[in-house]
């Protein structure tokens, strides 16, 4: 018996992972007078009466909701609304583990931009905050893009969680290098949701209100190679366009073997043996490599070290710097609910990102981000993400 | 310190009443694996190749939504979403206490009946089933209606939950009174949710295959008096002329007081203090009198026994014979789940009136119901409704 088959075993013993419990002891009528009619009533009115009290008499409190399409599932692809149930329970069971917080899964059965941007609209009264899950692009920008002004924090999980690891680790890496990290030149293979989501952290990365620090020279591949204004098929793809106006600012072309060339950092969300030794061996010195396609990287830890990298790092548990969402959405929802935030802002995610690169005491080539096995990561970004939170940056700042 | 109080420190101490567990120990990294990525993907893998494991494989094996949009809560009236928040947490701890279920509540911002059709529709996946909670009418039976056909059932327990228990409660009584239901004259005043679904109960009550089985004589009143298809303001309200249509066929007119004279049933859905003494005086001999009418009754029952009432409930817990939608809800979504029913057919909720009746081993004018203190009658209730189920009825029986 496989993993799968063990996995689908575990599931149909439990009829699924997630339970509701209440909080309340129910021993006699009293108790139910309290927790439901007539005594309820009296906690409605108080909401009524006062509409911010729903964050703290109701489940409003401490609920997510966990919200797909079913359209882009771990590697699955579009397998639909019910399919995806056993991940989002999953990512539940992770929200509760790591920062205490109730998430229920929405699955949602339409593909419509406009109708899920509708429902997640209207179910917003019961949860504090929206978690967007395996959506695939460009719907998820879209979506996110249109809630970000429904009053709750909405985070597209896989975009932005992916980012702010990347950075925390970047942070620390720029250390061990001893080189600021804004005169480094990057190289981003895949132009989907996580990469672009990097770029956006890479370009204005101060927290403070000082001038922006944006990495000078970033480079962005697609399976065609370098995204550069010039290429045919961009300017008719407003995304890529998008993706080429704010890097590439030296209009290079080519291949990512070109884009590679004296790169001091390569980060890959593509797919599996994207990257040869050689393209490594091109690197200027001491590079870095996040090679995070799943189940198999860019290029193995192994062979990249072998050609010279200094610092490797994956997305899998079995080789060392995992670079795991796990280490981010927790810590942020935690930080935002607990503030009542109404959004999560750009300064927000990067306060994670920094949380992540402190939370290694002594980084070293073999330890530059925390272990997903770590419990406290998540209440350290938690405090660092509340502390940036700016009620005035939710309408100004982003976009 | 009220109970209204008392209950809302007891909220704020707690922070909400419901809360998310999981039922999988993550002790290492292999019960990780197994719940989460990477085995998980197996389980995703299996429903997408048999749309029908969803029911074993995921929370939807034992998960209710309880649906409202807060526009007719408790006695409140249309407090909108936030502030019915928990009435339907509450009601998510009796589906959790009495029959085992996972309810979680969905409350809507909008008040479109499209809209929540709409959204209804899309949040399937996840559920087994749909509780309608508290919407105001004719909204809830047009929502109800559109959704029969979404493949899990529908039901809005303010109607049919409410008639369940009455007819429970009329079975015994006509049994104490020895005399056929279909035989009797019943008055219902109240002609809104609860009003109607009970008329529809009375109208066809057989379970078994036989000809209808209807009580011949029902007048049914609303705050003008008798509804028939002569009152000058009926025959413009759609509604009110389907009501009109089945009842009253010696088209009777005039007041409540006019109905009751040689009645042998009262049923209030209405408001407190709407029937007097004299009223009863005027029913047939040993009356039966349901005054349902919430917190204060239609009326009393020391005074409606001083007027020679013969049997008396109330919706009440302080006095005897409560009518309680808490007997039915549980039992009925309980039956409907384990048999993976589509729908909740009108056998079905005969079956949980039966079920009601016959838990009851010896009634008497004091005890016609069972006492929403024994657990153990919402099993009952869904073995009786899961075993009267036939798929077929589904799409031909119910209108």
């Amino acid at each position: 018996m496989d993993i799968f088959e063990e996995s689908v075993e575990l599931h149909r013993k439990l009829g699924g992972k997630l339970s509701l419990t209440s909080k309340v002891e129910l021993k006699n009528t009293h108790d139910l007078s309290l927790a439901y009619s007539p005594g309820v009533a009296g906690v409605c009115e108080e909401i009524a009466k006062k509409p911010e009290t729903v964050h703290e008499l109701t489940l409003k409190k401490n609920t997510v909701a966990i919200v797909t399409d079913g359209s882009a599932v771990l590697g699955l692809g579009n397998i639909g609304a019910e399919a995806s149930i056993p991940v989002m329970e999953g990512k539940a069971l992770l929200f509760k583990e790591y920062a205490g917080i109730d998430a229920f899964p929405i699955c949602i059965r339409s593909q419509s931009t406009l109708e899920i941007v509708n429902l997640v609209k209207n179910i917003t009264p019961v949860f504090a905050g929206i978690n967007l899950e395996d959506i695939a692009a460009p719907r998820c920008f879209e979506i996110e893009k249109a809630l970000q002004d429904i009053g709750i924090p909405v985070f597209h999980d896989d975009q932005h969680g992916t980012a702010i690891v990347v950075l925390g680790a970047l942070f620390n890496a720029a250390k061990l290098k001893n080189k600021p990290l804004t005169e480094m030149k990057v190289v981003i293979n895949g132009a989907g949701a996580a990469g672009s989501a990097i770029m956006d952290l890479l370009l204005r990365m101060n927290i403070d209100e000082g001038p922006d620090q944006a990495v000078k020279e970033i480079i962005i591949c697609d399976s065609k190679g370098i995204i550069s204004e010039t290429r045919e098929d961009v300017p008719g793809t407003p995304a890529k366009m998008s993706l080429a106006r704010r890097s590439n600012r030296q209009f290079q072309t080519g291949s990512l073997a070109d884009a590679m060339v004296d790169a001091d950092i390569f980060l890959g969300v593509s797919v599996a043996d994207a990257v040869t030794k050689d393209m490594i061996r091109s690197m200027a010195k001491d590079p870095v490599i996040l090679a995070m396609a799943n189940p198999i990287p860019e290029i193995m830890p192994e062979d990249a070290k072998e050609a010279g990298a200094f610092i490797v790092g994956t997305g899998r548990s079995d080789f060392q710097n995992q670079v795991n969402n796990v280490l981010a959405f927790p810590g942020i929802f935690r930080g935002a609910i607990d503030i009542k935030a109404k959004r999560i802002t750009r300064k927000m995610k990067l306060a994670a990102a920094y949380a992540l690169a402190e939370a290694v005491e002594n980084p070293t080539p073999e330890v530059i981000i925390p272990s997903v096995l770590d419990e406290s990561i998540a209440y350290k970004v938690a405090e660092k993400v509340a502390s940036v939170y700016d009620p005035k940056q939710d309408v100004t700042e982003d976009s």
